[in-house]
C-alpha cells in the first residue's frame, strides 16, 4: 500500500490538514491518492493560511448510493402522524462497523430525564389491526382543511428571472398515487421529529455531506436553530451552569441562556475562530469559587463564518478543539447556519477569480469538515438551518446527534413545538425532494456560494479602496455574511480621556451621521469585560445592493477619517 | 329604562344565563331587549339544560366597525421583521373606558422576569434615518429565497368539490403595490409575535368574538397551543408547583407539566365540566404538607367541548368558576381548540333539526361566552388554535392576555420559536385576510359547525340504536369532537374479583377484538386515583366516514353486550 509522505507537499501547506494525510495514509491507497491529488491541485491555487477545502470523508454516501438505497428499500409510505424509521433512512448496514455514541443521560436535567412517552400514542399500535375502525385519535378529518392544492413557483437557476410553472401538492395525492406526501398528511398533526417524507431527505443529505463517524447518529427536525439551542439548554443546563463560547458570539445565544441562569465563559479567538489552547486553559484553570458554578460541560460554537467575526475554523483547528472537548468531556453545540455560505477563495481586487466547482463532488470536497464529521464520540449536536440558504421564514431546520439525544429532543418537541409547520414541510418537500433532488439542491448551494462570493468581493474591494488602513484592519472572510473590522482605537484623539465603550459609541454615531449603519463589536461580547481592550465594528454584505455596499463603505471611510483626524481621501481615490 | 324581569322567562330556562339578564337589565334597554328577544326565540327551541347560546357582548366590535377602523387608520405598512403596533389594531379609543389588567410579575418565574430585550434590535431604530444604508442586520436578501410565488386553491363553500382558481402571493407584491404582505417579508426573519399583517386580523377577530372587558388586552401568535402551554408554564410555574385542572383532562397537558416538576390537582366535574364548588374546596382545604407544594396559582381548563368528556361549561358555570378564581387569585389558562366546534342543539334521532344560524351575528350570539369575554381582571390567558377549524399543520395559533403577559410571551418567542412559520402565516393571510375576510371566515365556521353537528348526530343516533343502555350512558356533546361513554362496570361479571383498571383493559381489548378502537377513560386522569371508581371510554366522531361510525358503534355495542353477558341485539334492531 503506497504511503503519502508529508514532505511531498511541504509542511506549511499541509499543516491544517495533517490529520487527513494520516487518515488517508492508512486507507485505500489508490482512491485516497486520487483524493489527495485533487486536494493538492485545489490547494495550490489557494491561500494556504485560509483554505478550508480539500477533505473527503472516505466511503461517504453519494447521491447515486441514495438512489440505490431507496430503490432497495421500496416505496416510503407514511400517513398522518406516522413515526419515522430514521434508522432505515440511513441505510441498515452502512454504519454497523462504527462504534456507538457515548451516553449522556448522567448529564441531562431532571426535565429531560423524566419526560415520558404519550399514553395516547401507545394506542396507535392497534391501528394496524386489519379492519379496525378507529374512534380513538382526536384528529380532525382532512375534508375540513380548506385548501385543496398548494403550489410554488421556483425559478430555474439558468433563468432566474423567467416565470416558471407551478409545482404543486394536492390534498389527496398519496391516496391517488401521485406523490408520497400531500396536504391531507402534511396539514394534519405530526410527530415532533417532522414528517418522514422530508426527514428522510434531510437524513440522506446529512449523510452525503457529513457521514457522522459513529453508529447511532440520528436526525430530528427543529423549528429553527434558535429553538433548538433553547431546547438543548433545557436538556443539559441547570441554573448556575456556564457555557463555553467564542469571546465574540451570537447575542441571541447569550440572551437565550441568561434567563435560564446560564452564563457564558469566553474562549479566546484568532482569525480562525476559537483557540483550542484558550479552551483548554479556561477549563484546566476553572475557578469554581470565582465563577460560582461548576466546570462547563456545554460548548457552543459557530465554526464556519462565525457571527460576528466572520472567522472559519480550519480543519486542524477543529481537530484541536475536539481533542480538548474530549479531554474535558465537553458536549459541543455546533451551530452552522453559514456552513453553505463557504465562498470561493478571495484573490484580491485585481487578481482573476478562482473557477467555481466543476461538479457537486468537487463542491462537497471544497467544504471544511464539520465537527459532526469528526465526531467519533457522539458528543456533538449539530444544528442545521435553511434560514440562510432557502428562507428564514420556513422555521424548519434539523439537528444531528446521537439517537439518545435526538430521542429526548423529539419527545420534548412532541409536547411543545410539535415539529415544524406542515405547510413549510410540504413546501420544502416539493422543492427539495420532488423538484431539485439532492443534486439540484447542491447546484442551488453552489449558486448561493458564488452569489456570496461576489458580495464579499464587493465589500473587500471597497475596503481596499476606502478604508484608512492606519486604523482599520480585517481578515477576508471565507464564509458567512460578516466582515469584522478591527479599529485601532488607541489612535483616536480621545482614547486617553475616554473609555473604549465611549469611543465606540462616538464612532457608531459618527458612522450613522455619515449615513451608514454598522453594529458595535461590544454588543457581541459573550462575557462582559472579556474583550481585552480591542474595538470592532461588524458589517454585513448579505443584503444591500452592490452599489450601496460600495457607497456605505465609502461613507464609513469618511466617517472614520473624520473621527480620527485623518486626511480625507482625494476624489480620485 | 325598561328592566327585564327574570320572572318573564321562567327560572329554569334562565338559570345558565342569569348574569346576562343582570348585565343587560342595566344597559341600553332597546338594543338589549332586541338581543334578549333573539335569545328567547332561540332558547325556546333548545334544550334549556344544554344550551350555551344567547349572549351578546354589548357594544362589541362588528365586522363593519373593523372596516371603518381600518379605513380611518390608513394602509398597514409592515416590512421584514417589523414590530406590530398591536394597540392600534384594537382601535385607539375603544378600550379606554375599561380598567387595566391586574399585574402578575410577582407570580412570574425568574426565567420570565429576567428576559431582556435584544441589544441588536435596539439598533433597528436607526434604520429610520433618511438615506441610511444598513450594513447592520444579518438578514439574508430575499433574492436568495428560491420561491417566486406561493399559491393555494380554496374550494368555494357553495361548491366544495369544484376546482377553484389560484390565490397567490408573489415575492415582491408589497413593493409592487399588489398586496400588504408578500414572500420577501413573510419568508424573512420575523418578530416573535408573528407578522403584523396576520396579527391585525387575529386581533380584530378576537375583538369581534370576545371583546375582552379590560383595557390593556393584547394578542401574540403561537406555534400552537401545546407550545403556548409549555411557554406559559415556564412563565408561571416552578418545580413543585401544582396546577388545577378538570379531573379528566388532556394527557399532553399533564405530560408537558410533569417534566417541569408541575403536578395536576383534579377538580371534580359534572355534565357541564369543572365544578366551581370543587375548585373552591380543593383550594380552601389545600394541604401543603400532604401535597408537598404551595396552594395552586394556575388553573387549566378546556371550557368548550372538553377533551375527553365533551362537556361544555355553561355561562353560569363559567361565572361561578371565575368568581372562585378571583377569590383565590388564580390565573386561568383557557385552552379553546374546540370553541368553534359548538354545534346545533341535539334534538334526538327522530326530531327535526334546528335551523342553522341565519346570519353571522346570529352565529356569534349562539356561542357560549369565553372566559376571556368575562375577564374583568386580566387573569386569563386564552389559547386559540386553527388546528380544528383550518388545519393542525399550520402550527399557528395565538394567545390573548394582558399586555404584560403577552410582552413576556413574545420576548420568549423571540428567543425560541421566533414566531410561527412565515409560510403558514402567508398562507393564512391569503385565506383569512385576502380571500375570506372576517365575514367569510365566520361563514366557514358555520359550515364546520353544521358538519360536526351532522357527525355528532350520526354517533348519537347510532348509540341510541346499538348501546346497551343498562350499562352505558352519555350526555349529548354540545361542542367538540368527543363522546364520553360512562360504563357501569359494577355490572361486569368480574367486577368483584378484578380492579377497575383490569376490567377497563379487558373491555378495551374486547372492543378491539370486535374491530373498533376507543380510548380508555383512565388515560385521561390528570391526578391518578382521583376517579372515584368510575369507568369511561372516549369515542371521537371527528374523522371516520358516517357509515364507519355507525358500524363501529354497532361493534362496540356487540363487544359490550358480550363482555357483560347481555343478550345480543336482534338483527333487525
Amino acid at each position: 500500500m503506497p504511503r503519502l509522505e508529508r514532505s511531498e507537499f511541504g509542511e506549511k501547506c499541509l499543516r491544517p490538514f495533517g490529520d487527513i494525510v494520516d487518515r488517508f495514509a492508512g486507507g485505500d491507497g489508490n482512491r485516497d491518492r486520487n483524493v489527495m491529488r485533487l486536494w493538492v491541485i485545489k490547494a495550490s491555487v489557494l491561500l494556504p493560511e485560509t483554505d478550508t477545502s480539500a477533505f473527503t470523508i472516505p466511503g461517504r454516501l453519494t447521491i447515486q448510493d441514495v438512489a440505490k438505497r431507496r430503490a432497495a428499500s421500496g416505496k416510503l409510505i407514511a400517513g398522518a402522524a406516522a413515526v419515522a424509521d430514521i434508522h432505515a433512512f440511513r441505510g441498515i448496514t452502512q454504519h454497523n462497523h462504527k462504534t456507538e455514541a457515548k451516553r449522556w443521560e448522567y448529564r441531562m436535567t431532571a426535565e429531560a430525564k423524566t419526560r415520558g412517552g404519550s399514553s395516547l400514542k401507545n394506542a396507535a399500535r392497534y391501528l394496524k389491526t386489519p379492519g379496525l375502525i378507529s374512534l380513538g385519535g382526536g384528529l380532525p378529518s382532512s375534508e375540513y382543511f380548506p385548501v385543496s392544492e398548494l403550489g410554488i413557483r421556483v425559478p430555474d437557476l439558468s433563468e432566474l428571472d423567467a416565470a416558471s410553472g407551478w409545482l404543486t401538492a394536492g390534498k389527496h395525492d398519496m391516496a391517488e398515487g401521485k406523490s408520497m406526501f400531500d396536504i391531507a398528511t402534511a396539514f394534519q398533526y405530526g410527530q415532533g421529529h417532522g414528517a418522514a417524507q422530508l426527514l428522510r431527505w434531510l437524513v440522506e443529505h446529512t449523510e452525503i455531506v457529513h457521514d457522522p463517524p459513529y453508529a447511532d447518529w440520528s436526525c430530528t427536525m427543529t423549528v429553527g436553530s434558535t429553538s433548538a439551542f433553547d431546547m438543548a439548554l433545557r436538556m443539559f443546563a441547570k441554573p448556575g451552569d456556564w457555557l463555553l463560547s467564542e469571546e465574540y458570539t451570537f447575542p441571541a445565544m447569550v440572551e437565550t441562556a441568561a434567563p435560564l441562569g446560564v452564563k457564558v465563559a469566553a474562549v479566546r479567538m484568532d482569525a480562525y475562530g476559537m483557540l483550542a489552547d484558550s479552551l483548554d486553559e479556561v477549563l484546566s484553570n476553572w475557578d469554581y469559587a470565582a465563577r460560582d458554578g461548576p466546570k462547563p460541560f456545554l460548548m457552543y460554537t459557530v465554526p464556519t463564518g462565525q457571527n460576528p467575526t466572520g472567522s472559519t475554523q480550519t480543519l486542524q483547528r477543529r481537530k484541536e478543539v475536539y481533542a480538548v472537548a474530549q479531554k474535558h468531556d465537553l458536549y459541543i453545540l455546533e451551530d452552522e447556519p453559514y456552513y453553505f455560505l463557504q465562498m470561493q477563495p478571495y484573490t484580491g481586487p485585481n487578481a482573476p477569480d478562482v473557477s467555481p466547482p466543476k461538479s457537486n463532488d468537487e463542491f462537497l470536497r471544497s467544504l471544511v469538515p464539520s465537527y459532526l464529521s469528526l465526531d467519533t464520540d457522539g458528543r456533538v449536536m449539530r444544528m442545521d438551518s435553511f434560514s440562510k440558504i432557502i428562507a428564514p421564514g420556513t422555521r424548519c431546520g434539523w439537528i444531528t446527534a446521537s439517537e439518545e439525544v435526538c430521542e429526548r429532543y423529539r419527545t420534548h418537541a412532541d409536547l411543545s413545538t410539535q415539529g415544524p409547520s406542515g405547510v413549510s414541510q410540504l413546501m420544502l418537500f416539493i422543492l427539495l425532494e420532488e423538484h431539485w433532488g439532492h443534486a439540484g439542491y447542491l447546484d442551488w448551494l453552489v449558486h448561493i456560494r458564488l452569489e456570496y462570493t461576489a458580495r464579499r468581493d464587493v465589500i473587500l474591494d471597497a475596503c481596499e479602496k476606502y478604508m484608512p488602513k492606519e486604523i482599520v484592519s480585517w481578515n477576508p472572510p471565507m464564509a458567512g455574511m460578516f466582515l469584522w473590522l478591527k479599529i485601532n482605537w488607541h489612535k483616536h484623539p480621545t482614547s486617553t480621556s475616554k473609555t473604549l465603550l465611549e469611543v465606540e459609541d462616538e464612532l457608531f454615531q459618527k458612522v450613522i451621521g455619515h449615513g451608514t449603519l454598522l453594529m458595535k463589536g461590544s454588543w457581541f461580547l459573550g462575557e462582559k469585560g472579556s474583550a481585552d481592550n480591542e474595538m470592532f465594528l461588524r458589517a454585513t454584505y448579505a443584503a444591500a445592493p452592490f452599489e450601496q455596499i460600495r457607497e456605505a463603505v465609502g461613507r464609513l471611510g469618511e466617517a472614520l477619517r473624520e473621527a480620527f483626524g485623518l486626511r480625507a481621501l482625494s476624489n480620485g481615490a
